[in-house]
């Protein structure tokens, strides 16, 4: 046990500042600067090292772990290690997700000494590749002999609060350092400045008292700061209807009375763009107005009638509350709610707007069933019943996603890799207590699927089910063997296009630098899953509901390979391709 | 054809120039954002793309191109692709590569607008990654309309006189955009200030007349620059003796007379030491004097006496001459030797000095003959000729070394990675023609395998044999499918010992991060590789003389799994660790 009147490592203190934050898994590769940190970690208790082949893979899943957990921590060395994974950290920075990337660095002496060593670029300085990390990292710090605790609580203080990376460079020589625990009696909790949540609160109040036709909008910082009950119950309570931006698939369960589905501008049709252009009042629940998020610029722009959340701030129409905190904003937006009226005096639909177009391929009807074998097995290529001979046509990506819409079963991590696979999930309606992962700003491919690992054991009684392109996975194929050798056991299909399809989508499709090296999948899955992982392959309709049932039913990691036409797109990525190709 | 009095777009421009400077192939990973920069360069003769699974694999093919070449290039997208190779182009810096990075970068008007789109991390600064390849390039550039062409001759100009990388990021609305070809008469030509070659001329000669026992260093400098010849006929002609840096093995053929092999301060025993302690003048040719490579500072320090040859200066003691490039004041260095006596008045030993203790591992005796069934055999394990029951021991990393010391056939080129797989190839005494490759200041695990690829395409008459760990192999394997598909057939020696064992070496031997996932390396082949490729396992000498015998007798790519314990190490890496681990 740790004496709070003692000393502990540096390595011990960091440790039991990430457990206490709900840390439970260290991701990272190992390397020479950073063996005294690892040594140093193993006297805590409760921490369990998920060693990765690569840092990319290790980054993607730390940030994976981090957006359920709140926090997490990834460990590599210094210059080749920490440099492999800076793709990962950036988009930690893009999409809020608070991990914090520990580099085990140099000796102090030798820093000091500006000694040409290993893993430099052999110029003496050491600064390289901390200030690079300054460039997607909202706090930094290079631990010091007296000042280290300190230094740790800074830098995770930030990254709590801000739901954003940081960095940590810790030298070898002072892993195992000991300094006073003192420090640790105190937990990290982020505090928002009360008088500017009372101003927020008479601002947010005065707006919202005359509003008939407030509407809510929820961004992927919900789902960071795990608020999605309270936005459940703010719009059940008050009667105003949410929408979700695509960075928040999923956050608000979808068969809420209230909810309205996506919202991109004008890029989606459906209830919630009108509503958004018609209400008074719009309350941005930690929005992101990206480029894809706002179907291109085509949303409604915040103006004085716009409340919006952010991680630090809030605004009311211009007027900016700095030291707001998200939780706090949220938590005070509730209480403004529960002094509303009876949703009555709302404007909302009372029942859920059945949707138009290509609405309809955004929140489809809910399937009557998930036996594919039987009636809803017209969402695979819409033969009717027992048509046996359309269930064996070759896929389109059409009847893949109304296969996957009739089987997704409920209390599911859905991951979905950039390209064709996250623009086809994005149409699914998803059943209840489902969990949805994507990376709609960063836009990193093959990042689901060291995400699964990350996902998986930050949250293990939900099975991940992760849907990737040929071209995503084969950046990141090798975490294949850290997710089964975790004892995850998720289901993975694998859509064989040859290539980068969304870019064939783009621009030149038939570009020879879009096809990929074609890869024997049955083989890879022998390569890193062993054999005790599940291998399918569905060219056709009834293949693939033959494989999402064994599926269900095995208790072993499954990887379906799914074979789709080079060409064939699903709808809202066409949608998107012609809206990012538009000349502007 | 090109009308040099007319336009070409911005990717004709680029692609000419590096068409002149012996480019002849491009590796990258295509994303949105260099589609148009793609496009545009497949109007350049004789330009081939060659697309990697990621840009990690993309990035370290790269640096093996250039170094062979003298420049290569490597295309990827903004942010999430350029950020995922940054760590191959950092270690370019190190180790002295000419990597030309182009990013593919959003519109010029979007930039200008700070408008939120993907690949960013949403927060209007399109900066953040051109900031931090600044830390790791000589040059950058974004290209603008109005000065396109200039912008890209500075930075190539910079990566061919510096031998480092450059950044170069191309706006995706002006890769295609027109600019005048006039510029192209003109070759981009390094060139030094001729009245400082004069007076380094005068300098050099001044020290080396009445030296009497001179010796020269050859560092990486000399085979980036392609002058291995030129030192070669340096010490034939004027008998000065020449030793080598760890990261120069190979670069002087280890048969020539008056080469005394490696030097690593007093890590390595063997001539080289003892000789450079007593020379009169030491000549620096292109050295760096990092830890590993001066046997952790015990090498002897420049002074008054050595002439010191940088990539665009040169010292004589303290007196340096700037815009003195390292060919230039290498070619001046020759012309100085050559008025020098006969060499019977330098004390340079006339026939090779046998090595004694580890040297004997650095510079063993070349085998009687290549056939490891027979005489030879006697290398694996040391057996006597014969004794079939000894070969059919298990593997150790000893006789693994003895067996590649007996059969590497002359003109191949070896490629090593990191870790046991770089410390027991330094021992081996290469056969003539042989191409060594590896990273011995940057140090980053899985370079080698990628390597190849831009070995094997720069220099396809050259067989590629490989040497990796497993650890090191897990990093980066899905750049063996890049290497099949592209056509080359290495050699490959996977050493299965189960993880990071330089780690093993180095501290915690028994520490679980140093284990790595358990691979079915023969499905790693079926999955990658294809049916095309041989796979063997080795588990005892026996077994890799068959498969070292079947390789050479092969056309295709083979992949050689040799079993090793996870604790064993060749014996300078034995040295390495003790070195490295020492009190200081």
């Amino acid at each position: 046990m740790i004496d709070l009147d003692g000393t502990v490592t540096v390595a011990e203190y960091l440790g039991l500042r990430l457990r206490h934050a709900g840390v439970e898994h260290l991701f990272g590769v190992p390397g020479d600067f950073n063996l005294n940190l690892l040594d140093g970690l193993a006297f805590v208790e409760g921490l369990r090292w998920v060693g990765s082949p690569n840092e990319l893979g290790a980054g993607y899943a730390a940030d994976a772990y981090a957006r359920r957990r709140g926090l997490s921590a990834l460990f590599t060395t210094y210059g080749v290690g920490e440099l492999s994974a800076i793709n990962a950290v950036a988009g930690s920075a893009a999409e809020d997700s608070p991990v914090v990337h520990v580099v085990g660095s140099p000796r102090t002496t030798t820093v000091a000494g500006g000694a040409l060593v290993h893993h430099t670029i052999a110029d003496g300085d050491f600064r390289h590749f901390a200030r690079a990390y300054a460039e997607v990292t909202v706090a930094q710090a290079m631990v010091t002999a007296t000042d280290a605790g300190a230094q740790i609580d800074r830098v995770l203080l930030a990254a709590l609060t801000h739901r954003k990376p940081v960095y940590l460079s810790i030298p070898q020589d002072l892993a195992l350092h000991r300094i006073p625990a003192a420090p640790l009696r105190e937990p990290l909790t982020p505090a928002s400045d009360p008088a500017a949540v009372e101003r927020f609160r008479t601002a947010v109040r005065d707006l919202l008292t005359p509003a008939v036709r407030p509407i809510m909008l929820v961004g992927q910082l919900v789902s960071r700061y795990g608020l999605s009950t309270l936005v459940t119950d703010m719009t059940t309570r008050s009667g105003i209807p949410v929408a979700a931006q695509l960075s928040a698939k999923g956050v608000i369960d979808e068969s809420v009375e209230g909810n309205l589905g996506l919202y991109a501008g004008s890029m989606l049709d459906g209830p919630a763009a009108s509503l958004i252009d018609s209400a008074d009042v719009v309350l941005h629940l930690g929005t992101a107005l990206t480029a894809e998020l706002t179907g291109f610029f085509t949303h409604r722009r915040p103006d004085a009638r716009t409340v919006q959340l952010l991680s630090t701030a809030a605004l009311v129409g211009t007027t900016r509350f700095d030291n707001v905190l998200f939780p706090d904003a949220m938590t005070t937006l509730a209480e403004v709610l529960t002094t509303f009226p009876a949703p009555a005096r709302l404007a909302a639909p009372t029942t859920r707007a059945e949707p138009t177009g290509l609405a309809a391929s955004i929140t489809p009807p809910a399937p009557s069933a998930v036996d594919l074998t039987a009636s809803t097995a017209t969402d695979l290529t819409a033969p009717t019943a027992g048509d046996i001979s359309e269930m064996s046509r070759v896929l389109t990506q059409d009847a893949f996603w109304a296969g996957m819409q009739a089987w997704l079963p409920a209390g599911h991590a859905l991951v979905a890799d950039t390209g064709t696979s996250y623009w086809g999930a994005l149409a699914l309606r998803l059943p209840g207590d489902t969990v949805f992962l994507g990376q709609p700003i960063w836009n990193s491919i093959g990042w689901a699927l060291p995400a699964v690992l990350g996902q998986g054991l930050a949250d293990p009684d939900r099975r991940p089910v992760l849907v990737i392109g040929d071209g995503a996975a084969q950046m990141t194929i090798q975490e294949l063997s850290t997710i089964v050798a975790a004892g995850l056991r998720p289901i993975i299909l694998l859509l064989n296009n040859r290539g980068y399809t969304i870019e064939r989508a783009l621009q030149s499709p038939n570009a020879g630098y879009n096809d990929v090296a074609d890869w024997n999948w049955r083989a890879v899955v022998a390569a890193f899953a062993g054999p005790d992982t599940d291998y399918h392959h569905a060219a056709t309709g009834t293949e693939l509901a033959k494989a999402l049932t064994a599926a269900s039913e095995s208790n072993r990691p499954v990887f379906i390979e799914v074979e789709l036409d080079a060409f064939d797109t699903p709808p809202l990525l066409r949608r998107l391709a012609e809206r990012a190709t538009a000349p502007s």
